[in-house]
């Protein structure tokens, strides 16, 4: 209750600052006897860890995860998983400068204001840090869900700035630094982000997250709907701002006779606005949801702000960040709404399913 | 965790179908000591309730609420609250005709695939008629919040359709019935009702809800930040498919000197870009959410779908029902609002502060 | 999380004062497809009432049950199941005289001082009156686990004061206002209780409950045991102040190689130390728990107290209470050992074995 | 929900096998601004390790505790607390014996039974290697509680066979290796034990735990009473079989004038046989309850049983066990009562007590 766990059956608890010894989590509740593959967990790992491209912040993380329990001989027992990633690059004599000042657009202030003390090293907890622990966590619960159901779960930046970037085919997401999912704007991407970066300044951007095969059925009315905790899931990720399933606000400007999704008995559904959930339940097409991330405030241009002491000070945030944090986040993304179907899944199909 | 309840210290649970004897709840973790406001309680449920203008559904609903428990001379005890609404005006006739027929839109399909078995009168467990409870429980939380803290929550209509309404005064928002923020576009709002329902069909809308007064430190690092939180809550309302904070899905196209919001020691936060949420966490400055609602699939206009035994059928929704569901949503997405910021509040302070 | 609810999978939520308009509950989890037997759910709050022999107390109360919603047509829908029991019998004027005091041996000095308010009338909440919810719920449970698995739940009194009462035959404990195991030691219980009433003093007692039928494999590790949720179930009912399972505190004197149950493969296990339960996890056979209940502090022997302004009193309780108040709680035990063994069956099964 | 977490607003979530890499978990809700006393947790987790005594197994861990987070200069910063404990001495290869057996009254039979799969190494996730977590988090509860309140708890072995220890004072419990609470049983036990061990055999035995300084009014009606959640936090420990409070089991006997606790004005309560909690809460005088260990079933007698083939087998645990495995449980006795009084106090409290 205490706010650093999510799902009901399938539970991650995550722990760790930026620039402590270590992050990690418990993963409770995956059934036994699943194989795991521990290569595309640290794949999933690899995705999101920053120092790949010049256009995210270079700060070196090995990022390996271990898992220190739930598995024997390489299979779930149906204990839980001990995840756990050492901190191996913590530079935090960086951050003595700003160490009694609240940065714009980030939460030392409100850190300070809650706790009354804060481990301002990197942003300490609120850092995006701790996103790893959950791309872990999301790694074995995609595995859970293909496992048991064949699930799939991929995404792709569909805006940045202005560039809405239209979606041809996924394997373009794969080929190119932003998850652009087409061949055509990665260029413009590419001088687009560069200039931002040049300017010392960032921008936000949408995430699009599609999930395939998914059971008909998962959802809980009424507070435990899907799209209800895949919101929440969602908008728990750093620097998120908004959630839409489906159509998501375009609803808002469209009659019932045309955002309603129709079905026959040859087709199934025609169309699908709802993206994937009527009702709070999953309805098999496609789950579909948008998350948009507002532009990092860790830039080059000065800001306003005040200090612990009620001052007023003018903030630079200097180091090497992220131009445009979605670009690392795309991995993230897929392993919230994994862990989200994992866990109404489970919740369906119980412990096990001998009776 | 079968997920008809949501809060963790303020936890409301809700029971009911659109046509059985009652629908009713059980708010439980609410302070002692408070004195409770019956009459406003019974108010926030008849700004809700069907039959007040010519634009929402005419059924006839009491909806008298009566608590039926942790109350003594008319202050809470800090025991549970059980929560009683009757359903006075079911006429189960009215469905017969649809009883084996997937109305398009709505979750007739995913409850039978989940359950098996539905109460398909009136939409069963997925009728909006249980969101009575939600606003009840919400009147309570409101309460709790304006005694601890002074805080206000309140919304409005901001667009329906390609309507964009226009945010004036709160007084204004109370003189139509459209919750309507502004006294110039309630005409054109009553003409482009009457047409839309004069065409069988319905529109979509947003609500924004904003709250005042709320204490800095709401919130709890990572997963129940006061956001995700509140996304899940809104998100649970039917028809909602969208949700954002603060400048919500406009972050997108914002630079990070654009969008952060700086502060000076004399004026405090000079923006509110965030919304009140900054990791996480209220930051003192006013919460700013909104959810867009879909149009109802409820309408006179035929539309393809299937029967349980796989047969294509053609349905048109009889019955009398809201163009626009979220002209009478006004209340529940501030009810939902209140126990979220209600739930986070008592996490902070406890049952108690004696210590 | 404000301790009025019980259960993972299945979860019961209860409300209601001793005096209040009503008690009732939600139970949410039940899968759906379960036909329930309504009588037999009445039956069992039947067990429980008051007025039923001149051991117990004469206050009437017809303890009718109510369920308001989670049925179609008698069979469950997989949506909450609302419990309504009208109290019938208040008669708060008798209550008047003690609204100051702290009766010895209740809780009306620890409700007062952990929320500085109290519903004085019959111990309010504190009352076992809440316990008919319970049952209700329990009734709910007992059948979810016969319809799926065949599970008996039945209990007996085992131990009244010093006379401890031999195990004969299920069939007789019916057939005695005691839920006495065997019929030749209820007359001697019939003049032992005429004694005790007669001096306006209580005795304590034991239950004994033994689940028959459970299927092997309930219980979570490593806090969620099936025999540390059964503790906690037992604990929770008003008077029980010890609760052992299988050989209990006997296990103190025993050595290990006369404690552990061993098996062959031709008989099973040979024994039953154990109770049913190894590592916290059902083993298929019998679960067997005990718990002990003081008697009433409700007596008419005078006992010292302090009253709210701290002074001195000398209280006795007049009214008609049971003098033994096990005598009516076997049904009580029996529900909650069905709470506990139909949630945990259910975290097992999930909402449904489709998967 | 998958189980390996206690308690609501303090919660302790667990990993670990006894053969894996290293065991730990995560203390979440833990208030912002405590110093920590890390000497202090080492210093309780050093009061369970093994090998301290002849009479204990001489398996050597260095169980050096390593938090991981949550802390800053030594202070609580009001996010999760990880805990880690390598493990260093574990010798798999004395297990590949057992494999395929059943041990006699452990758990490899259930967890077969529920999991399909299960580490037989040193029992796996059953194994009491597991409590080195309670341990560490109960020290940092045991903290809370101390710096908010002054609550003291300490535990002392109450009987062992048929070997009743009378209790004399506190400082005994520390100057012997088996927290006998006087000094003139001491050699008598040191002899029991030995002749115990001799015959490869062991024993069953009781802990009392104190818990002094407990503030008035911890503990939520109805089902989270704080009898029942210590109920449960003690019957989750390895080998208990039953809890009391109390006079637990006497009160069977007891009629209601000897049993209540009566008050004075001047004395306030003049008796304890509720053990310090009334209605399920605090009442502010020593909370007292007992736990009964049964006799380890890793003994030298040799015992029948199957094997995963359904075949007979006969049973010696070879390895070194302790002969009474209560020897080592005080600090997990004491560890999970401080766990449930830190999580009622906080419950209370909130996170801060700034409203």
């Amino acid at each position: 209750m205490s706010g650093n766990s999510i799902g009901q059956h399938l539970t991650l608890t995550t722990y760790g600052e930026s620039h402590g010894p270590a992050i990690g989590g418990i993963l409770d509740g995956a059934p036994a006897g699943i194989p795991l593959d521990l290569d595309a967990i640290q794949r999933e790992l690899d995705r999101r860890k920053p120092g790949t491209s010049r256009h995210v912040t270079p700060r070196q993380e090995d990022d390996r995860v271990q898992l220190l329990s739930g598995l024997f001989e390489g299979i779930t027992t149906g204990t839980p998983i001990g995840i756990h990633i050492a901190n191996t690059n913590q530079r935090s004599q960086d951050y003595g400068a700003i160490k009694n000042q609240y940065r714009p657009g980030h939460a030392d202030y409100t850190y300070q204001a809650k706790y009354g003390i804060r481990d301002y090293r990197g942003g300490g907890r609120a850092s995006a840090r701790e996103t790893a622990v959950r791309v872990a966590g999301g790694a074995i619960a995609k595995q859970i869900l293909a496992h048991f159901a064949g699930t799939t779960i991929r995404s792709y930046l569909s805006q940045i700035g202005e560039h809405r970037l239209e979606f041809r085919d996924w394997h373009h997401v794969q080929d190119n630094p932003f998850n652009c999912p087409n061949d055509h704007q990665t260029a413009q991407l590419d001088r687009y982000l560069a200039d931002i970066r040049r300017a010392g300044d960032s921008i936000g951007a949408e995430i699009t997250v599609v999930a395939e095969g998914v059971p008909t059925g998962l959802g809980e009315p009424v507070f435990d709907r899907l799209d209800a905790d895949i919101a929440k899931a969602l908008m728990s990720i750093n620097a998120v701002k908004a959630v839409s399933i489906g159509d998501g606000f375009d609803v808002i400007t469209r009659k019932g006779s045309e955002n309603r999704d129709e079905r026959t008995a040859a087709a199934g559904f025609l169309t699908n606005h709802a993206g994937g959930i009527l009702g709070g339940i999953s309805s098999g097409q496609p789950i579909i949801a948008r998350a948009a991330f507002k532009a990092t405030s860790s830039i080059l241009v000065p800001g306003r702000s005040t200090d612990q002491n009620g001052q007023d000070v003018e903030i630079i945030t200097k180091g090497r960040h992220d131009p445009c944090v979605a670009l690392r986040a795309c991995p993230i993304v897929e392993a919230m709404l994994a862990l989200v179907l994992a866990d109404h899944y489970l919740r369906q199909r119980g412990q096990n399913n001998r009776f």
